[in-house]
């Protein structure tokens, strides 16, 4: 296996996905191919409902993924809604929303998911806790890279490489037990 | 026809919609039957696929509504997703969200269908349009009537009786609209 198809419209997706499964050998092609997203509780259901639903259309193996970022105070708001809220309200709109909390905890999720030639379905999750800074910072990543500060650090997403990103970010994570899972070896 | 089912398991809106159909001699009886609210663009598509699930599950002629509160300088935010930021942030994460805004025009929506006994689907819109308050005020009704005030008036619904708010709010003027389009006389 040497190359692999990664549905998304999102170009800071593809770029960290590509760079990730780099170490394994693996070339990652974008394959723009838009599908639902189901109203869900979870990023799995998310996930795994978007991987059968591309597969039926495309009959090849691909991967997706689905990420939110979660607010610890606030119920996990806004959580699988995340882009919606992102288009939305934008980053400033989370400051607005936390603009007399002095504890603002956070953290990203991400789900990773593949489907190879035979509709069998591969789903990991990554992780990463930290908390939303006081003001939006820096220009790298995408979303709400600019309000989120990773633990043990004091720059947000947005204020690091790619490459400083990549090391600790959700997506990374879940990518990494992906191709774990896949039984891909690094190189 | 003097008795239709109206599945909701919210006791605000069964109380506002039992008054509104009395003036047409019609008594409104609770159906409690959850059903999926799938991820839609607008309030119709939710209702419609609402009707068309309950009316497989129950086989009886019977009404749903859903509807949202849509902040005007915010994109519509919270919209079809209102009741999910309810439950997360309360109306105090509304205020939070507009605490520097100067202008909050907003506008609530609601969408009322009926299913008849072969499965034919009416829908209507109701609208009333006002603005966000600076604090939550009043007791009376439910979701986010404490911090909205509609046009012409200085009180929020939450600060009105179920009677006065009912001859303006957006779910009175959806009903009213479907029970004409149902052929309902009044009284």
């Amino acid at each position: 296996m040497s190359t692999i198809w990664f549905a998304t419209s999102n170009k800071g997706k593809l770029i960290e996905v590509q760079e990730r499964f780099s170490h394994f050998g693996v070339e990652v092609e974008q394959l723009i191919a838009p599908y639902p997203e189901i109203q869900a509780d979870t990023l799995e259901e998310v996930v795994e409902a978007g991987l059968t639903h591309l597969w039926k259309e495309h009959a090849r193996p691909l991967m997706i993924d689905d990420s939110g970022i979660f607010l610890d105070n606030k119920e996990g708001f806004p959580g699988v809604y995340s882009a919606y809220v992102l288009h939305t309200l934008g980053c400033q709109g989370i400051l607005d929303l936390m603009h007399s909390d002095t504890e603002r905890p956070a953290h990203f999720e991400c789900c990773a998911g593949y489907i190879d030639e035979k509709g069998q379905v591969l789903v990991a999750k990554g992780r990463v806790d930290g908390h939303i800074s006081k003001e939006e910072k820096g220009t790298t990543g995408f979303g709400f890279d600019p309000i989120f500060v990773p633990e043990g650090h004091d720059r947000t997403f947005a204020e690091m490489s790619l490459e400083e990103k990549n090391k600790m970010s959700h997506r990374s994570r879940a990518f990494d037990k992906l191709a774990e899972m896949m039984e891909l070896e690094k190189d």
